[in-house]
């Protein structure tokens, strides 16, 4: 009999829900009107209720072996508890994995959205040939995860992955974190458009100044049409990411020499603006790097490719979990 | 019956074998005049001859587990080949692990001598508590090593630990390595003579001028000397080391969550010269280790200390290879 698991991305705004086969199957999805904004118990009720229906329609003919979820918020993996989950309003201090293994009568494994998307990554994505990878996410802000040993990588405080709060310029922009010159103060969306709102608001771009009366906020979507277009300030703002990137990526690699590192979210679509600075700053700045150039024909080079599973990354890792998680697994066993 | 290895420490200029009971305690360490210098025949031929004295002399009483050997190199785990070995000549290339088992009877596990004194310290010294640390070196040049899960981590091409390497000041001074700015260039004890060196020729320290007068090379021992007489320059050279400390380690530690971060190496013995400065930095710059600090009553704060074991950290952790590394023992297991 084929296995299932319930895969489950719990975002800032959507629930999705998923019966995901043991092969990588997707089996059925939930789509779920769910407000997170409504609260805990309403979320809750929406998960119970989709759960119970994939379970009811699959457990007939596949072995169910749990539930995953991926949230954002930082969660004590030992205790199951979440610490903080700034976006999940009653989710702070919920002791989530044992309430919802009651009330879904199921097994139920927690983990961040950020090493959810590196887990989904790793089984049916670009790291589908390795054990071992870091998932760097170009959103709103940048976020991170780590597989190593084929597992989620959490650290002592589950806050392993905070790749956006590297310093990469030590006396550069100043950070929310309270740092200056973080990795997401170049690289994310957000910095993406405000670099162009400044470069628009000082006259050094006629191209950005137009595309600001269609699209106000000015989109990291919008600057990389510009740049597409030939924008020499916009072409700026991409390669100021990629040597921002560039010199995070080396010190990650140097420091872990990990095979591969996956870059995603909605900035890596700009690839081709971005990555030539990227590249060359992984040569200059990372022996280890380099090293691996020198040795491609024993396939241990460093990879750094973009993601291939875009948003579904999450929910695929989510339903992961319950299968390289479970109690007795050996954590030596390829997964 | 008790068990013991033999660990051995074969370094840029000595070569040090003891045997070592499972417990820790040095059952007796073989002095040799071993000169590296002579080659690899020379000095495999003392290693066979301590071996053999050692293994006869304990074998009666104890269970003989094996040989670990930490080498100043990058090496194939897999393969036990050496890739290059810079400070051993005739080693480089050489497949090591299958040649010395053979020679010497006995089952071979080598590592580098980074990953070995990070094993050693957690073994025996400051990491005695955790199964995971990162162990930054701070001598001649920097040198880093990983233990994760217990044992060492090594990376797809056997370089992970290249922390002297990571790019602290983008624009900073060049390294031989090819990058700008690497942690290297101002805290090794290189790195603290040379910028001594510099303040005294521009004329910025009488102390620092008088005593290369007694030290023409002006050693870190000596400037840290002159830093805790008082000497402004001096100090500002270790606050420095401090700063660039404190940008790579809030880097590992934003990204890897570690609990717990070892500096060794002679420069180690001035922390109270460049400590301030680089916690100052870590406090700055890392969310993780100011939410660790926040949650010390949990036991989970991030700690960054001195090393304990000094030099023989090395030995320890090499002794300690074969019963971390011997087959069939799980990866999960606490070692």
């Amino acid at each position: 009999m084929p296995a299932f698991t319930i895969g489950i991305d719990l975002g800032g705004t959507n629930l999705r829900v998923a019966a995901i086969g043991e092969d990588g199957r997707q089996l059925e999805a939930v789509s779920s009107p769910t407000q997170v904004s409504r609260g805990r118990e309403h979320v809750i009720a929406d998960i119970a209720t989709a759960t119970a229906l994939l379970r009811r329609k699959y457990a007939h003919s596949h072995a169910f072996l749990g539930v995953g979820i991926g949230l954002p918020g930082i969660i004590d993996v030992e205790t199951g508890r979440l610490h903080s989950a700034a976006n999940l309003p009653g989710w702070q201090s919920y002791d989530a994995r044992d309430d919802l293994s009651q009330r879904l009568d199921a097994p139920v494994f927690l983990d961040n959205d950020a090493n959810c998307a590196a887990l989904g990554e790793k089984w049916l994505g670009a790291g589908s040939h390795v054990n071992d990878l870091c998932m760097i996410t170009l959103g709103t802000g940048v976020g991170g995860g780590f597989v190593v040993n084929g597992k989620p990588w959490h650290g002592i405080l589950g806050m392993a992955g905070e790749i956006g709060h590297m310093t990469v310029i030590p006396e550069g922009r100043p950070c929310a974190c309270g740092n200056h010159g973080c990795l997401e103060q170049y690289a994310s969306a957000t910095a993406i458009g405000r670099a162009a709102l400044e470069a628009a608001d000082a006259g050094e771009s006629t191209a950005l100044a137009a595309a600001r009366n269609q699209d106000s906020a000015l989109t990291a979507r919008t600057v990389y049409s510009c740049a597409q277009a030939g924008d020499p300030a916009a072409m700026r703002i991409f390669a100021m990411a990629g040597y921002a990137l560039g010199i995070a990526l080396a010190n990650l690699i140097n420091a872990f020499n990990l095979p591969l590192y996956v870059i995603g979210g909605g900035v890596a679509r700009a690839w081709d603006q971005f990555a030539p600075a990227m590249f060359e700053q992984l040569r200059t700045r990372s022996i280890v790097f380099r090293a691996g150039e020198e040795q491609k024909r024993t396939h241990r080079a460093t990879e750094v490719v973009p993601a291939m599973l875009q948003e579904r990354a999450g929910l695929l890792g989510a339903a992961r979990l319950p299968v390289i998680l479970r109690p007795g697994r050996c954590c030596s066993m390829a997964v």
